[in-house]
């Protein structure tokens, strides 16, 4: 199914007109094109090569400084030998699955959650059946995916309380829209949880710059992990952030990313409102994401996305979000960031079009799918 | 013992004047800074900002079709989706061990071969005791590191007749000296073969561009495993090396990188025949580096590499090319790249002086060495 998913979506992406509201892809109008331009120019020329050399596994050292600073702003005890840079949020992640012992009992994850985390624990261990008996909880606190909603601080307290090791994802935390960027999870367990963070949602992803804050009995460890795994995360891209960082006005950046995207999902809540009137959402608290949710019986995930990408839209299945065996509740994330905002109605009433088209069908009788029996 | 060897290399990379001989990188005076620098600042200007987002885990497209018709060139039968864009050779290295059943088994390698891949064979796998009864073999053909040297045409064949399946990494492959690059061992068995390929011996490391080729059956078990351990290659270092190809002549570049090697081989092996008159070494076929042995029993790797440390220079020890239960043969790896050609024999006799320290007080008695106990 999953490859059925990622073909309708490359479908979407080729297709030239397509209003897509798939992807967890941030806004590219709000990568600082211009000054990660000047800061991979100067980074290139530099007589010594640094920049494109070799670099420790660990990350360039000034990077993790800037990076333990933010932490410590946000209420964290942290120096920059805790930072280790990685090859974007998802190998913080990989890492953290590769060195922590609990992981292979079994992995809780909250019932919808990141997809890149869902298939990397499905790969190395189990996921819980029932957290009380988990090895290790994962969760993305701050600004949830797909959900764009923080955890409460009754769930942020019952999973201290639980004693369990914690991989706190919090790879789009400082988007939430009011700028209240709370305590990272680790300042208040900081020998049991696990951080980790990136630049994708907040500067850009194709640099793969993330980092994983990790209790300090793990820290040999997890550098041998990143050794063998691709020795060290990308030299241009880590000297190209610390370069911008010094010209680039870090917090003004932030606010700006953080208003344009409150004012997008702003739009698709009202769009699906008034297009998608069945249709439920929670509020989102940040990110640039909307997880819609159905309780229609007949709406199928798969085919009404099939229908979305004939009719020009596309969005993220619900089930991508879910461990294999969750129950089928139907549901799609959409994200605001790929379609001009004059034209989200129109990407939402697509989507309407494509919700109703799929009914009728599933209602006159037996489907013949020959796009689905083609895909293995 | 190699956490010894680390802090005395980043010992010797802090201190000024140092000449060192150790690391396997490649000399930054060979990047091409200003193109390089250029191609970013143009992928980073782009309005579309393609450069800077997410990509598809197996690469770009483009790139990928370059890499393909390098291979075709040299005698491979490969198409563009063969190819899966990697974070650097490591990184295919390792996708391979996870996906490769037979890897469990064992895996044999040369009796010297690459750390890297040591340490993650040792890490997920056993190394083979008896190479016939091993799963899988490890080689670096076309130029073998750390010797330098190709597999001879016997060796070939009789790693081919196995009928094992065989990771080739041909990291320095095209760094021949006499541009001879020969066809890619898969070309010989596509069903057997994976081929590792980088851009970080032949163009720069930092961008941690790599690329696998598998046989076809293990493609979709590659990408999965591609996107569980970090998503994707960093989008900007491969649109980088897209333009940078539209505008460099890739065949000059190398033979300008072939000759210069060359060079500075041919001096290092002067000058150590001319200090290190006990030694021995093969002469090299290709790549930058010299492997250099002594029988002399007394002489212990750590031991010059912590006196050469203080005389100022470094080298890489053998050990660090062998399984950890190899029996210990003095030898050293001596990189061209780091030392000014008119300084190379300046460091030769440094490490001449190093060995001799290193006897002198081998043979006043029992030693006492502070720095190594209070290494952990």
């Amino acid at each position: 199914v999953n490859t059925a998913i990622d073909n309708l979506h490359r479908l979407a992406a080729r297709t030239t007109g397509t209003l897509s509201l798939a992807g967890g892809l941030p806004m590219a109008s709000l990568f600082p094109r211009r000054l990660l331009g000047l800061a991979g120019l100067e980074a290139s020329l530099e007589t010594s090569g640094a920049a494109l050399q070799y670099g420790w596994p660990e990350g360039n050292e000034e990077l993790r400084r800037w990076i333990a600073g933010e932490l410590q702003r946000r209420g964290a005890a942290v120096a920059h030998d805790d930072v280790i840079v990685t090859t974007g949020a998802q190998q913080a992640l990989a890492l953290t699955v590769e060195v922590l012992p609990e992981v292979k009992r079994s992995i809780a994850v909250e019932p919808e959650t990141y997809p890149g985390a869902l298939d990397l624990f499905q790969r190395k261990t189990a996921l819980a059946n029932d957290p009380r008996y988990a090895g290790v909880s994962y969760v993305v606190p701050g600004v949830g995916n797909p959900s764009g909603l923080d955890l409460t601080p009754f769930e942020r307290d019952s999973l201290l309380s639980t004693g369990r090791f914690i991989i706190a994802d919090e790879a789009y935390a400082e988007l939430r829209f009011d700028g209240r960027v709370g305590r990272p999870l680790f300042a208040d367990a900081p020998t049991r949880v696990f951080h980790v963070g990136t630049f994708s949602k907040t500067l850009c992803p194709g640099l793969r710059i993330g980092w994983l804050v990790a209790p300090t009995r793990f820290r040999q460890a997890l550098l041998s992990a990143k050794r063998a795994a691709d020795l060290q995360a990308p030299t241009l891209g880590q000297d190209m952030i610390e370069r911008l960082l010094q010209r680039l006005d870090w917090s003004e950046h932030l606010a700006h990313a953080r208003s344009t995207y409150a004012r997008r999902v702003e739009r698709l809540m009202h769009a699906v409102r008034r297009h998608l009137p069945g249709f439920a959402f929670r509020e989102p608290e940040g990110g640039y994401n909307l997880f819609v949710t159905s309780d229609d019986p007949e709406l199928d995930e798969l085919d009404v996305l099939e229908q979305a990408t004939k009719l020009g839209t596309s969005f993220d299945p619900g089930r991508l979000f879910r461990r294999d065996e969750a129950p089928l509740v139907f549901a799609m994330r959409l994200s605001s960031c790929n379609v001009p905002e004059e034209s989200m109605d129109e990407a939402i009433r697509r989507l309407a079009r494509a919700v109703s088209m799929s009914r009728r069908e599933r209602r006159s009788g037996p489907r013949s799918r020959p796009t689905r029996a083609a895909t293995p």
